[in-house]
């Protein structure tokens, strides 16, 4: 917080404050665009302390499923898997703030998109902690190679990165490869995009720069992920593609249940089940030993499921 | 082996042909019943040594899916997971053999089925080894109560155990209660069955009486099964019964992928990637927050989902 920006309250109610706003902005902006359905809120609270709000829109004219979860939990020790990442941190009381959100779209032309930015405090609030960090990231999973969509998306989130020195779209990038990556397919969950675990490591940080790029990030969903909705939501589409967006689904389920670090430690920390299921798509379809027919464009998407430079 | 069954044959083969004979005998059952698809094999290697059979009827008019898996593999070193439990076997080579079969089927009022039983051997096979378990169990996943369905099931496979002193139904029942239980949904997968790691402890079985009680087991899984199907497959049913079905089957996956050790272990040591996610149904739904109407047969079902005494 530089002196300027003189304000009564604590760096983690503004931070939960601005997932608020980022949720109530993108799910209009969703909402907008879909046209049809709306999202419903589902608000659950945490016995240990904290809770959150879900807004999920389901069965729309152009999402199948949208849902956009913001939480705010506390508790009077910090969980051990964090403690053992931070030391200094243990038997802590700790914080954290998220937003994280899911869409799946109806047409299969249009890709998939997940995003998620949060913040984790040390302390128990009534003075400035010194362990924090920021974390998140958004990429993209499409069932149909569009280069020029490829190209926005990471164009949009690199620019996003460059306007801020504490971000590095390269590091980012690669560290979403290696992160959306199924080990037993030997293939990526979809194209990537940006992912970091700690914006700035724990101490070396300038929170308000810090907090600059989150927001920044945050209004970068929209703008970067939209647009190619809107470009896709009317194609032409039949049973054979619909088939296989349902069938690509399949591996986005096989991450988020075999790999995803926020659903299994949500599921070993009797977290709000739905709030942390709310990733899994509607509608998904499993085909043994199934292949697309070569030179099909199906076939040529799993080309693109390897690390690649974009940008 | 006991004097007076002479045979030329290692223990690890017979086990294997075992299998192999079960394999045949029960996709010919279950393709008899369904009418119309078949059984397509699907054959596979493993680089490390050995490899396997996946049968699989996909579509069917009684089955949405079908697989039956028998796999022999064996290695230079015990995998680490398993030399940790026992640690006479580090370092050693070792052998195993399986069968391991996931039934889906069409119609929402007949259960979904799996059963799997293998066998463990440490050495070479040039010589018999003494260390060597037998594994497995059988249970049902239906989406309606049917008390009656219930009750036949786990007499079949109580008479079953009751009919060899090497084995104990109290005992299994319970550790399939404790094994196929979703923690984050305070629910078994199913109504349970029978279950058990080592049917004798390493070192304490009698070899020949272990192989009869699973040979009895394998000869126990299409009259403790296909009688239920034959009973609701002509069942009628509605969009209704088949979105719950549909949407029960998403729990089917998160235990299959959150839980189920043999599909994390196959993932996790590069098995063969589709006879693993065979278990995986056909199509599957999630629903945010979905609750049946209070009183209606689909919450009902619920509250079988408990450990409950059956015989």
């Amino acid at each position: 917080m530089t002196a300027n920006t003189p304000t009564s309250t604590s760096k983690r109610d503004r931070v939960h404050a601005l997932m608020q706003r980022a949720q109530q902005d993108i799910t209009q902006a969703f909402a907008e665009l879909d046209g049809q359905a709306t999202f419903r809120p589902h608000t659950w609270q945490r016995a240990e302390g904290g809770g959150g709000t879900a807004m999920v829109l389901e069965d729309g004219a152009v999402f199948d499923k949208a849902g956009v979860n913001v939480s705010a939990v506390y508790g009077k020790q910090v969980p051990p898997s964090l403690a053992k990442q931070h030391p200094q941190s243990a038997g802590q009381p700790f914080f954290a703030t998220g937003l994280s959100m899911v869409i799946h779209t109806k047409n299969p032309y249009a890709p998939a998109f997940h995003a998620n930015y949060r913040y984790f405090e040390v302390g128990d609030g009534t003075s400035d902690s010194n362990i924090w960090w920021f974390g998140g990231g958004a990429d993209l999973t499409p069932n149909y190679a569009f280069e020029d969509d490829i190209h926005s998306f990471h164009s949009t989130l690199k620019s996003l990165c460059d306007r801020h020195t504490t971000a590095d779209y390269n590091t980012f990038k690669t560290t979403c490869d290696d992160y959306f990556y199924l080990k037993h397919r030997r293939e990526m969950r979809g194209i990537g995009g940006i992912f970091f675990d700690e914006l700035s490591a724990v101490g070396d940080g300038d929170w308000a720069q810090d907090l600059a790029f989150v927001e920044d990030g945050l209004n970068t969903i929209v703008p970067s992920y939209l647009p190619l909705v809107a470009r896709h939501k009317d194609d032409a589409y039949g049973e054979r593609e619909r088939q296989w967006q349902l069938y690509r689904r399949g591996r986005y389920v096989e991450f988020n249940l075999v790999y995803d670090r926020g659903t299994l430690f949500g599921l070993q920390t009797d977290g709000n089940i739905e709030a942390i299921l709310m990733s899994l798509p509607p509608l998904v379809r499993w085909q043994f030993d199934y292949q697309p027919e070569s030179g099909s464009p199906e076939a040529e998407m799993l080309s693109y499921l390897q690390p690649r430079d974009w940008c």
